[in-house]
């Protein structure tokens, strides 16, 4: 017996046995076909994370398996699409890696009844996971970073900045630290990002990179500026009671560059002011004419010199 | 400037400017969305490649980058499909193997003029690539390995073995070898697997483990036996006159389970043996009742002993 396919087949296939009604062949051939329903489009993304750049090298791999087929998730739920289907590309190190890894991937997809219509299992000498993801979406509603308009407000369903204070915490030692779910865990908000696209919202974006290098995009895609205000954010004080020993610029910082937050951003205009607050959205700033993300702190523009995540710095 | 958003909009996003008619938005949102033609059904793959396990650590990048995208377009050949859109996913270890590696990923792209609809860039200990395409095919019509029939002919269409020596010639030094181009340079058919689907032809595969071991998933996807007459094996005589150092036996153990030959491999009914003959297909076997693949020498069945590539072993 090939021992790949066996423990492709013992450790995926059997396990993950939803089947997506627009699917005509599954796993197992060399690629998988479906059937595009009328009136709606494809949607896919592609996201890969890496055990040392993404996770800790202690964290469990199970929950390395979980969080990468979450963060991919997150990408559909920017554009407000149905999640339907994912390709799962998993290089391991050993057979140990790849049956920890697949347990997390499994629980995820069954989580979220996406099927896993198809896959590749290599050795590798880094545990990396790759997942594309693909979803349905009603022709030309797709929310896009382009769509925000001078005027808009800026809004924020879920919160940043936990993640990050959970890994700092996961490093420092503190396994058990308050944080450490909201870095292991990612909720992919896909139903907020659907519930957004059928209120007629036009521009969103999830936030990976941390809260202004994602917001960084939207300006620079849409050609407009971006004022946040400071005073909007709402975890700032929960979360200086949770961390009283960081200070207020670090508590800031990991709030608004943080990244892993998977938390959405999105712009509307006025008229859906209540829509929004009935969902919990945050109104946190503007779009302005100029261009970039600006901070607003007691009315006044303050600059925390704060960036995103870079992988090639 | 993010030198990571940087890199991906001048080595790839710059490069890459063709785009899919199907396409509404491409690379540069959370992900990219496709318009289905009616009477089309979407078809989709996944393939890594990843350094000292796919391709020789002292391989230039470029080289490694275009067989990253040829090998997965080869999954799309052996269903009969037309190429439409991929996903990238670059783990790199700095950034010159990212632009290494881009080289030869663009220029692949622009040969079979692919879209480069969306990836993700990220820094790993090792190089790696993942490519997730996608194509288009007429409902229905996907080859499958489960559609052999039993008194099915067995086709081979390109030849296998040739990459196998190839990469034995580069992994002995011999970096200018007769067959390293055939290992270097993968020739995705799917030109020759779109003729396949309009022949009427139901079942194939596209051989990347060696052709026992694809032959194998044939007869077990279709619950039958195969036979596979070594003398019709076109390229064995060839072979042993370009590699006069190797046995008899070496020369059929690379052309049974070199592997990474993309060779496609079909079953069809006799009526389809002219129009297969005219497209330059080799008859080298035939569905059984039974399971499993046997090799016929001189009217006998013999046992090499041979098996396929196997990640896990």
């Amino acid at each position: 017996m090939n021992q790949e396919f066996d423990a492709i087949s013992r450790l995926f296939q059997q396990r993950t046995p939803f089947k997506h009604p627009t699917t005509q062949v599954g796993n197992g051939d060399d690629a998988s076909t479906h059937a595009i329903p009328d009136g709606f489009e494809l949607v896919v993304s592609t996201d890969t994370a890496v055990e040392a750049v993404h996770w800790p090298q202690d964290m469990p791999l199970d929950i390395a398996g979980g969080r990468a087929i979450n963060a991919a998730l997150s990408d559909l739920a920017a554009m407000g699409a149905t999640p339907a289907w994912l390709w799962l590309a998993i290089m391991a190190k050993d057979t140990a890696s790849l049956s920890n890894m697949s347990d997390g991937i499994v629980q995820a997809c069954l989580m979220h009844k996406v099927e896993l219509a198809g896959g590749d299992t290599v050795r590798s000498n880094s545990n990396s996971i790759n997942v594309t993801v693909g979803g349905l979406l009603p022709k030309g509603q797709a929310m896009l970073r382009t769509h925000a308009q001078v005027g808009d407000d800026v809004w924020l369903l879920g919160n940043t900045g936990l993640a990050a204070a959970g890994l700092k915490q996961w490093l420092q030692g503190e396994k058990n630290g308050c944080f450490v779910p909201h870095f292991q865990h990612i909720k992919p908000l896909y139903n907020q990002g659907i519930t957004l696209r059928e209120l007629g919202i036009r521009c969103c974006i999830d936030i990976s990179d941390g809260l202004l290098q994602d917001a960084g995009h939207i300006a620079k895609g849409s050609t407009l500026g971006i004022y946040i205000d400071l005073a909007h954010i709402q975890n700032l004080a929960c979360y200086q009671q949770l961390l009283p020993h960081f200070t207020k610029e670090a508590c800031l910082k990991k709030i608004l560059s943080g990244g892993e937050d998977y938390a959405l951003l999105c712009t509307a205009p006025a008229s859906k002011r209540q829509a929004l607050q009935s969902i919990d959205a945050q109104h946190i700033g503007t779009c302005i004419k100029g261009e970039g993300v600006h901070l607003i702190h007691e009315g006044e523009i303050v600059d925390y010199n704060i960036k995103g995540y870079d992988h090639f710095a």
